[in-house]
């Protein structure tokens, strides 16, 4: 299952399928197959296994893979059928596969005769497929929301300024916190007032290889001059300020994971809707004191609604520090 | 020098002398006497160990000492002096004192013939007097301002509702902080709405061996049934907002280091006079929003004018961070 596991870590992070990785064994116990998942559209890993075999080695082959074997067709077969009609002996798997449509898989090996051993690695796979996993469960995509701040709390000194609070080595690392993500979330706010290109950049100024989709909430119009019409993914413009509704919207778009940078309003906003997964923030060894936090309003009256965080990791950056932190769920 | 640093140790951190630490060898570099400073009002460390030697061990020995001797006569009388008087053949010291009316010994030394060597392992010294040398420099006492604040840096949610953002173990180190500070500052705002103790006190709930002077500044009354009026020591009352009239008032009392726990209001004052030399900032993981900050103006209106910090340590205190920081002076 470790071999499978880091097989399935050459896919790709991004997009509406897990990575997932899978291991064939003969009656032996050596490897005679190996398989990734390449992305939306390419062959599922047990596929792309079952791909280098002959339909002798694959009968009573035990499958090794990293989430349960879907169960429907979509742009491809089901991996549940596949297997029972190559005959396969065992499917042993990790990770329980969560979404509604694709579920189910392990059943129906079972029901066929296949012998089915789930949970082997599980937390492993679960925290590789963090952000999918969530999105799968939750029919909407995973949000972290980052902020940069002073010591203080504050994202600009009283007459607005702010570019640079935080410092190139945080820069950098958000950057890579964008290439990682699906989309990029800001308010009309934040394009009205910065105009950002909202790309993931290079520290030397080139693209990283994966964008995320630019997404703009809000009722106000984007200029059409805009920076982010030149981003090399057509913006996702959302002309209302219902979150839940945008998140739903760009889980339709095939968005699992959104990093939303933009700025104190948003950000407060998905933080006091619940709808903040993890929380990226960056404080910078300033004081600012004034009236621009980083955060506004939570809906936050006394001490007893306290928004709980569990801080799972700190790190100095630079001269700063990165806090990466998870809000406790009341509901959980 | 390392020995004569270790024996400075011994003494009382705290109040109106610093910790000094004395070693004497003979013309073999045979250790044959120790002192150290135990306090004001008690022997220096030279002299402490000039006491434990005979006139004729005493004449031609070599003195190392972590503070260059002083120069004057204060509740004792001038090191130097008496080291002349004892014929003694050589003195090697760390640090030079600041001091406006002690300083000048090594030059007194050197006038009576004696061989003076200066700036061994003062780096070490200077750090461990630091607190001490500022205020002897500054003829005021070192500053530290602490706050405790949520991730979003709020003091309390909206209603003012505040106990405890932070958790045991921050709340035991600050205990441990006051412990090792000559005073306590609040604001007479503080002992209105909390009716602190101002003591400094263990897990348990019993009293550090050392407390602080409880210290309340500014022009409303401090009620006559306050908490802090049952403070082992008596509380200096300073019944004006003059930030810089206060610390000298509390540096004429005796007092060379003071720890700032005033609330909000009190904490953005010092800092935003400059006065802070030293920041202790708890970070619970928590977040609050609203309109209740830690820190208020700092008189920042933009980005240029902003208040740099060096943060020196950064540490997970429980479930907290605790940051150690010091406000880069303009000036400097």
């Amino acid at each position: 299952m470790r071999r499978a596991i880091a097989l399935a870590g050459n896919g790709p992070s991004n997009g509406v399928n897990p990575q997932v990785g899978c291991v064939v064994l003969n009656s032996a116990g050596t490897i005679i197959a190996e398989g990734w998942h390449r992305g939306a559209g390419t062959a599922h890993a047990e596929v792309d296994a079952l791909s280098q075999l002959t339909p002798e080695q694959a009968q009573g082959s035990t499958f090794v893979v990293t989430l349960e074997p879907c169960n429907h067709t979509g742009r491809t077969g089901p991996c549940a059928q596949a297997l029972i009609e190559a005959g396969v002996g065992t499917v042993v798997y990790a990770a329980t596969d969560p979404g509604y449509a694709s579920s189910g898989g392990a059943q129906r090996l079972r029901d066929a005769g296949i012998e089915v051993i789930g949970g082997v690695l599980e937390n492993d796979v679960e925290e590789l497929l963090e952000e999918w996993m969530l999105a799968a469960r939750l029919h909407r995509p995973h949000v972290t929301v980052k902020w940069a701040a002073s010591l203080d709390g504050r994202a600009a000194a009283h007459d607005g300024t702010s570019q640079w609070i935080s410092g190139p080595e945080s820069r950098a690392r958000v950057h890579e916190q964008r290439a990682a993500a699906d989309a990029i979330v800001v308010g009309t706010g934040t394009v009205l007032a910065d105009n950002p290109s909202l790309t993931a950049r290079t520290p030397e100024g080139g693209l990283h290889d994966h964008q995320p989709v630019p997404v703009i909430i809000g009722k106000r119009n984007v200029p059409g001059d805009a920076l982010v019409h030149e981003h090399p993914l057509e913006p996702l413009i959302i002309g209302h300020n219902d979150l839940h509704a945008a998140l739903s919207e760009m889980f339709d778009n095939g968005i699992r994971s959104v990093f939303v940078e933009g700025g104190p309003t948003l950000a407060s906003a998905f933080i006091a809707a619940g709808l903040a997964d993890r929380l990226y923030i960056y404080l910078a060894p300033v004081l600012l004191g004034g009236d621009k936090v980083a955060l506004g309003d939570l809906g936050v009256g006394t001490l007893a609604d306290r928004i709980d965080l569990n801080i799972s990791s700190v790190e100095r950056l630079g001269a700063d520090i990165f806090i990466t932190a998870t809000p406790n769920r009341k509901d959980a």
